[in-house]
């Protein structure tokens, strides 16, 4: 357990990263974005807010060793989510893009993660997804704003 | 992309604002809420949480454009969150309550959005989703929390 | 409504703390998180993140009285999110480890809500639920972190 209590020396730091273009699916990203905040190695305590700005794509957190929860995650949300459902009214730019505006709503488009010691406060077993819900998404933005001291 | 990194200056703002009575559905409230919330143009780097003060309710991201993604979403919702689920106990306040329990723990009930040089730093087709998952919700409030610089 | 406006004031503060083993399914635990942040009620105003660091149980909000919206939100998701899914890769830790990796992704696993005036700003019917999504998952680390004046 620890307790940390500060004033005075709170900051806000900002940055727009970009995510490479990913295959429809769950990618484990957390490197991807600790290598593009390396400014964080700075912040003693605090909360790192993630943003994803795009509504056909999500991020949310999950378990950073078995690729198999990865492929399980995107099949269920296959299943759940369907495509070609027959109340679909928001059809024409395919038949991937209504179900990838449900995933991005139900699983979020952004984390807040606390920071401690300069990095990451996440579990052992936790990692970042991306969630890509289009067949073409192409690159993704991602706006990371830390507050903290 | 941008960097900002600031210190000394951080604030903290919290404002309780009202979204007028809507029908069941998902609305578009983006400006309904900003215009709420002009002090956001003082802020030059930060972070805005909205939170709705209700369990039955919801505020997510979504397409800014098309009124169909709109109604998709109630329909994809009323399907996969039915009513008069033959397991549901907490009957007693309309078929439409423990549904829009579910919904609102699903979608969730705050958002956490950068600001970037006095506004919402939202994506080119990012809007912000009110969801009412009751049939007569009424009124709802809302409390909007800036900190930043 | 309520307006705060402040300046060179804001603190961070962040605690590690624990929730007790439970049985799988949904808990009500406001109490048992605010009794170990007492030091929230220093706080005139801010957001205070709260952070599980597993990705088998999750954090929402919800209905604060009825004990059944506990029972029927664990329904819904052992019939939404089934064990057993005859495309699950990801089974070697039992049938309740797949299932209990995307409820925590679906819930989420952080909430960020207003404090004014000493205490988390919740609606009157809402409460903290904690979602156990193991058959037997032990006790869960959660990270606070306070940042306001």
């Amino acid at each position: 357990m620890t307790i940390k209590y500060c004033g005075l020396l709170t900051m806000t730091f900002q940055k727009e990263i970009t995510l490479k273009a990913k295959n429809r699916g769950f990618h484990l990203v957390t490197n991807e974005i600790l290598s593009q905040i390396t400014e964080i190695a700075k912040v003693k305590v605090g909360i790192a807010n993630i943003f994803i700005k795009h509504t056909s794509a999500s991020l949310t957190i999950n378990e950073n060793v078995s690729s198999d929860v990865l492929r399980d995650l995107e099949k269920h949300f296959n299943k759940f989510v369907p495509e070609e459902a027959p109340y679909y009214e928001h059809i024409y730019e395919g038949s991937d893009d209504m179900p990838a505006h449900i995933k991005s709503s139900v699983l979020g488009q952004s984390l807040s993660i606390p920071i401690t010691n300069g990095k990451l406060n996440l579990g052992t077993w936790q990692g970042i997804y991306f969630g890509e819900h289009r067949n073409y998404g192409g690159s993704r933005k991602v706006v990371v704003t830390i507050i903290g001291e």
